[in-house]
């Protein structure tokens, strides 16, 4: 049977069934825990889903960033030290992530709050997940507010990338699924992935 | 094993490689089908993967073209009419959604030489794909322009939902998975999902 929704039947609903129902719609997303540090030296670790590919040359990355009130450490963080990571969820972690959503005190160390533990390489400043498969340190590039609803694509330049026990193939793909890692749905749903099938580079 | 990959690495790697690498750090993304005009009235249909959610009120869906250079068409139909569409892919239709990532001629039906049929709903001028189990008419609100690399973000307003035979759950949620919507990996993967589990509100 066909639905039809208006906006103005949307602009009605409940505020949480109408937030799950629209971030649902645009189909599914990554799940990546940012690693930052905050002003008292403590590592923040923070789960952001509305993750977007920018760029591979330069390698860019771009994350929705909700508007300072309501979301204002990560981003706060981020423009003091100019660092940040971004790192794979495992199947065997996800809780663990999920719980990273969570407005955690100034003197908290998140780390130690989620359970994950923190992996700080070479001579960077900002926290690592230890568990990641995938790890990636970011350069803070621009942050673009978004007028019509407050809040901010945050990019960010890819500094140098960690992969552990992750196979690359012959042409640079890398089987995620395979390696357990997760996506995001919705405002907290969570699924593991089957990879169907890869394209040639379609022609006319 | 740990194997790190610093930028200059990935800078030196073949383009093709590197750009497979590095879309599928970032996870996995959604895919869908954009409807719009062409400009002698003929329907296109062009497959995105990088877009993202970013807002629920007003509902804001963004998505990124590449540079206008490489990829003008769909962003100049969606200028000229300030309408889209974006329209989800089932399982069984990757091989037509993946078709339309193909540059066209202008004189092309795209809907045709991709295999699926455009359906126009109410007096709105832009082609849904009937198929789809979810079909979204889009207004242009904004397009900013990502300095870096010239590409832009593409921010959309949902106007109206159609939903053919989804359920929607109580609480606004929908199961793509259940579905058998698809999404995308890399320049070329699509994959289906599978729920894991869904968590409450994280509270610290």
């Amino acid at each position: 049977m066909l639905q039809k929704y208006s906006s103005a039947d949307i602009s009605n609903w409940d505020r949480y069934y109408r937030a799950n129902f629209i971030s649902c719609l645009s189909g599914y997303k990554p799940a990546m825990i940012v690693g930052s540090i905050k002003e008292n030296g403590l590592p923040n670790a923070g789960i952001f889903q509305n993750i977007v590919h920018i760029g591979a040359q330069p390698p860019l990355i771009g994350f929705i960033n909700r508007p300072r009130a309501a979301s204002p450490h990560t981003i706060a963080n981020i423009e003091r030290s100019g660092l940040y990571t971004m790192n794979s969820v495992h199947r065997k972690f996800i809780e663990n992530a999920h719980k990273s959503s969570a407005k955690f005190d100034l003197e908290v160390d998140e780390f130690e709050a989620i359970g994950l533990k923190p992996k700080f390489r070479e001579a960077f400043s900002v926290p690592f997940v230890s568990e990641s498969q995938i790890q990636m340190l970011l350069r803070l590039e621009e942050v673009i507010p978004i007028q019509k609803n407050g809040t901010f694509l945050v990019i960010g330049e890819v500094q140098a990338v960690w992969l552990d026990d992750v196979q690359i193939e012959e042409d640079g793909f890398i089987q995620l699924s395979d390696n357990q890692i997760v996506g995001s749905v919705g405002l907290d749903g969570y699924y593991s992935a089957q990879l169907e099938k890869r394209y040639p580079y379609a022609r006319p």
